[in-house]
């Protein structure tokens, strides 16, 4: 059996993870999005200790997801900016909150997606740009793509295979 | 200063990492979304030790994303299946994969979401339901909700006057 893992190699979900590195990444790059930008901001919004905070600074820099710029020539001082990967991130930190919203903070508003212009809370759906369909699992599903690699497809079609075979479905 | 964390209280972004788990969690929802219930599918498809799988799928069961159900007596095997909760991750997923189909795979499609009707990918976008506003950076912020803790808004609350004063804005 292939010791490469299907979850590490070709899905752009594993690949995501990867690149955004742990939960304390996500939550930095919340702050970002809250307006924070400098070290001390970030540490002082999350309690995280320094030493872990420099390292995923670091990271999420290094991943093109911050932009460090020096703000204060003495003493040097950097401060932390969303590039345009980190400004893509908005949707994920979006959709993680709603879930939260429904399912984890016992129907409490503690922190919401609003409008900048009206002010106005706002449910976020995700929804197909083309066609308009809310994508749920009713409606939508994952596939592997054209640029998969033949050996996560054959060993994600051979789970599946079996799977059907055992429930007696013919396979599609 | 407070010791208790804005991360760790009242965020729903944070909550939702606490109930997730870790990044195996996400990958074997993933999986889950893709027709895999049973403990050896996982194994399989994710390369993952066991005593890790043991634990994360614990995790997810007893933190109501998945539920577990007997599909054989003799000997006792469960298999795992998605509650409502756990079916409403699959708005982060799209968001993840489409943020990784954009900036971490290199251009390559190597999963996709696809309509299950028609087959073909789609683009997933997040708007507001009421308004149909795209949700982004641009048009949307995070905000503190009625139910925000005083701690927790005051904290916040000192960070970005700090900020503003610096930068010589007006405090809205």
């Amino acid at each position: 059996m292939q010791r490469t893992s299907f979850a590490g190699m070709d899905c752009p979900i594993a690949r995501s993870l990867d690149a955004l590195g742990e939960w304390w990444s996500l939550l930095i790059l919340r702050d970002a999005f809250l307006g924070l930008t400098r070290f001390d901001e970030f540490q002082q919004s999350l309690g995280i200790a320094p030493n872990m905070l420099t390292r995923r600074l670091k990271r999420l820099t290094e991943a093109g997801l911050l932009e460090r710029h020096v703000y204060s020539q003495r003493p040097l001082r950097h401060e932390y900016r969303l590039t345009a990967a980190g400004r893509d991130v908005f949707p994920v930190l979006a959709a993680l909150g709603a879930w939260g919203g429904r399912h984890a903070t016992g129907g409490k508003v503690l922190v919401q997606v609003a409008g900048r212009v009206d002010g106005q809370p706002m449910d976020p759906i995700l929804i197909d740009r083309r066609s308009g369909t809310p994508i749920t699992p009713e409606t939508a599903e994952f596939r592997l793509g054209p640029d998969a690699r033949p050996a996560y497809r054959e060993r994600l079609a051979g789970i599946l295979d079996r799977r059907n075979s055992r429930d007696g479905n013919v396979p599609a």
